[in-house]
Formats: C-alpha cells, sequence, structure tokens
C-alpha cells in the first residue's frame, strides 16, 4: 500500500497531550512513561491517510501534571490550526478539565478529546478503538468541545470520569 | 471494571456477516478461516457497554462467497432489528454490493458497513480502529446506508474499492 | 488441540516469585502490578504440555522488595519439589542475589532463573522467548544454578546485571 | 540499549527456510505468505546479540513445497557454516523429514530444527517460545540432529508430527 497516494483526510488535525494512550514501558526504569507519541504509528495501523504534519505533539504528560500554562496551550494549538476538526488525545483524569477550558477559550471549532484506560502499546488496549470512535465524531459532529470514551460521545459539559469504575458517564443533572 | 453496571449504549446492534475482519488462525488446517466471531471480544477490549444479546451473527463468509440469498438475509436482520442504529462487520471485496442493496431493501435504519484489511487476530489489524470509528458513525449519522473504512465514511452510492492499493474512495463521477 | 492428550512433560516444575515478566496494567491504578501469575497463559500459548500443578507461585513481588524470607521460601519450595528440574521466573535485579541463595541452601536440582525486561502483556516482551529459552536449559543442564536471559546461560557465580545496557553478561574475573 | 556493544554470541547461525512460524499477512492477496523473514525482529524482541549476518535466509517456503534440492540446500548451508551450533526455522509439516536428510549429510554440527504452530505476527502464537528454547538447546546439545517444539527436544530418528494432535511426540518402537 502506497499511502501516500491514498486521497488524503481533509480538515483534521490530531493534538497530542500525553495520557495513558501515549505510554511505552521504559525497560530501564521498568516503568510506562512517555517517550514518543504513537499516534502516527496508530494512524499507520489503521491505514488513515492523515498528513504526518496534521499530527502535533503539544504536551507528552500524565493528565494529573498538567497545569492551567499546559492547557492554554492545548487552546492556542486548536485556535492556531487551519483544519477545523480536532483530535485530542488526553489522559483520562483530567479530560474533563480540559475540555472545559477549551469550550471557555475557542470557537469555529470542532474538538474531540479521546484516550485509553490501557496504553496502545500494552495488550488488549481499548485506544485503536478509541481513537477511531473520535475521529469519526470529529469528522461529523457541529463545533463544539466533545469527550469520546467507551463508544459514548459527551459535551463537555454533561460528562465526568467514574474514577471507581474505570469509565465516562453523562453527568446527573443536579 | 464491571461491566454489567455501566449505563449500556442504546439504540445500537452490530450484525456479523464475517469477512477479513473476523478470521483467525486455524492451526490444524494452517490457514486463516472463521470459527467464532471476534466482536465480542472487541467490545470488551474497547469497553464498551453493549449488550451481548445486541451483537448478532447473520453470517460467517469471506465476501467473495456472499450469495443474494445472504444479502438477503442481512436485509432481514436489519428490518427486523428493534435498534434503528446499525453496524455491520463485513468483508471488503463485497462490501459495496451488500451497501446498495441494503439501501434498496431497507428503510428507517443508519447503517454503517465496515470491516478490515488485516484480520483482528493478526499483528498491526486496522480491525479495532475501523470498528470504532463505525460505531461512531452510527451513532451520529442519519438514517442510510454507509461504508466506513480507512478513517472515512462514505455513501453506498459514492463509494468503491481500490483492490490494487488497498482502500475505499469516492466514486469519480462518470 | 487437547492439550490433555499430549504426553506431559515429566520432572519439571515452574516456581512463580514475580517480577516484571509477570506484571499486568492495572487500569484503575494505571501502572503494572501484580494480579495473578501469566506464566499459565505462556505455557498455553507455546502448547507445552505441562501440567497446571507443576506450576506454583510462591511470590508475586518485584525483586528489588524480595527479603530474606522470600529467599529462604524460594530455596524451600526448590527443595519440597518432586521435580529435580526447575524453572524460577524473577525480577532481574536481584535474579543473581537469589541464585546465590539458592546455590549455597539447594542439593540435587537443576534450577534455571529467567525474566524479561519487558513485561509479557506488552508489546515486544522478551518474555516468551526467555522462558522457552530457560525452560530448555533447564531440561539439559546438570544439577546447579543458572540464570538464563537473553539467549545466554550464566552459572550463578559467573553473572551480574548490566543496569545501564539492559541485559546480563559474565563477571569478569577480578 | 545498544545492542552493538552487547557481546555478541559466538558459534550460533540460524538458517531460515520458512513455514507457518515466518508468514506474514498479505492484506491486497488476503492470505498468509512470505514476504521477508521475521527472524531478525524476534532476535531484537528477544534482545539477543546475534550478529545480524549470522542469520541466514535459505528458502522462505511452506514446508509442504519442499523439493530434494531445497534439502540439499540446507544441508549445503550447514556444511557451509563456520559457526558449529545451528538453528533452523522450518515448518512443521515436513520437518522431520529435513531433519533425515541432514543427519545423512551432515557431520560435525548441533543442528536444531523449530518452527510454530501459529505464525509470530498471529496473536498467541508460539513462534517465540520455540525459538528461545531451539537456541538454548542449539547452544547445550552435543553434535547432531534434533527437533525442538512444544517445550520438547527430540532426536532426529525418534520425532513424528501428530498432525490431528497439533504437536510433536517421540515415535513408538515398532
Amino acid at each position: 500500500m502506497d499511502a501516500n497516494a491514498q486521497p488524503p483526510i481533509p480538515g483534521l488535525r490530531v493534538l497530542v497531550t500525553g495520557g495513558t494512550i501515549d505510554k511505552i514501558y521504559d525497560a530501564a526504569g521498568g516503568r510506562l512513561g512517555f517517550e514518543r507519541t504513537q499516534v502516527l504509528e496508530m494512524l499507520r495501523q489503521a491505514r488513515v491517510a492523515l498528513p504526518e504534519d496534521c499530527v502535533q505533539t503539544v504536551l507528552l504528560k500524565d493528565s494529573l501534571e498538567l497545569v492551567a500554562a499546559d492547557r492554554e496551550a492545548i487552546a492556542e494549538a486548536c485556535r492556531a490550526s487551519v483544519e477545523e476538526r480536532l483530535v485530542i488525545t488526553h489522559g483520562t483524569d483530567t479530560m474533563v478539565l480540559t475540555a472545559q477550558h477549551l469550550a471557555q477559550t475557542v470557537r469555529g471549532r470542532t474538538i474531540v478529546l479521546t484516550g485509553a484506560m490501557v496504553p496502545f502499546s500494552v495488550s488488549h488496549s481499548d485506544a485503536l478503538f478509541n481513537f477511531g470512535f473520535a475521529i469519526a465524531a470529529a469528522r461529523l459532529l457541529p463545533h463544539g468541545v466533545y469527550v469520546a470514551m467507551n463508544g459514548c460521545v459527551f459535551t463537555w459539559d454533561g460528562v465526568e470520569k467514574n474514577r471507581a469504575a474505570g469509565w465516562f458517564e453523562e453527568t446527573p443533572l443536579s
């Protein structure tokens, strides 16, 4: 397959920020960490013709370690994107916080945050499914900020992570 | 994770028909074939709370071997589905033919056909990505029949498989 | 394949003590840890007819956390084994220390310690290779205590882990 | 890890002849076939410092398709090898026939044939285990011709494949 010849997907950009989805095993340190993003490998495996320059590493961090400046850097990358449709790979623990920040600081974009409960590099990972799901959502949804996990898509203001259970669910009305 | 407690996805059904996506290695025969569908395992790995009785095996065949009665069995399963949104896993070689048959014989449903170039059971498979992509498409698109492959979604009447290249693309206007 | 019908391997026992080889991803905690041994799954995948009761979990620990009583428990399991040939799965960091303790406290056994630099549950793991290598070594070597890693077998008194490089090598003569 | 710096394994050569172990999925053709050997990737994954020029592709064939000239080419590669210890990756169906030919035409070598019931490129493969097992056997056994499968090592004149069961076993005395 000559991926260069496949008609490229237009209008889509992937922003990488780290999170479980992108962790790989560091044999020297004996633990999972960040070295480089796995997103290009995921796209190749999925046979998706997204141009390489449409995959942009903003950060490579555990989402528990994100600070306000990191969230603003993600927002700035969204605003700077020529492409209107954005998938953001992100740690699950503070994904909703970043979604809230983006909803308040970015306009004119369809933004879908996704991640994984198990790293792409580990057996039985949900990464590839979530990533495919998020790309479809980003291509089909109107402008707005969304979270796509577990085969569900949530608007930024109606979702929370159920940490004990290990999934995302709708925020109940208070 | 207790998958039973996760709010189940409503209104979605997966129809299994076989195809490369579902082939597994038969060590006795020394070749890839069908034994049972891998779709439930894919859903479990993706941590998607689709009830098991919403995954229905209609056929387990190479799509080159599908006959008219098989396509009609798929159409009948679509019409019989209480769920309005359907993902159909299918071989890629005649996926477009089945899409055409469904477009002519089923109404009132969102139907998304998907498959894989590499079986789910083989390294570096595109199956999980395509399946996630297709589920998102089925949840978001209006009634109609679609093909979802390579990170793209096509309407049934505007797509063809480029066999030499190994991907799906829009049919040029004649 | 009916594994029960295959002539079982006689005279071999596997002792599980934990280590990187046996770590699996804990999605709730977001890290690698121990839950149950992967050794039975490794044997099944390898189509090796070792009876299940010849796989014995002595410990499930990171080898940096082993204390003297743990090493003595391993030694005791070696002495108690009816089978003369023993493979011990073990963390790499203190594998040599355990080998030394066994050499001083067990007689009449062929003992081969092995492990992995990357867990069996992570992509591109060396676990299955090392495990196969160690089982062959245990079946072929005379009584004594050995370390089997990287496609090499070392006697207990002539090996050290090169932590910076990530492999085992012969101790130079001083 | 800098594999170049690791002390290389001396005296060992791997001869590649094809077989199930080395089959990879051909997405265009929709079937498993041969393209290039996976043995170097297996060695890298296993962190084994065998020099690349000690891996030699003699053939890439299904072992049912081997003819007398192929077996003689394998024998010739054994005789030409500077290294005394040889692992031969081979299809399982006629592995015993090749072992018999080598026993009659090569002297002064330790030759271990191995293969897999499931290709290295397919999930849950026994390839890496068998390959590790065979390398240990080749390093430890005296001159002679052996078959290493299922965690067992057999001499060339005392083994047969039990095709129905999917494993190798000792030939009963007649």
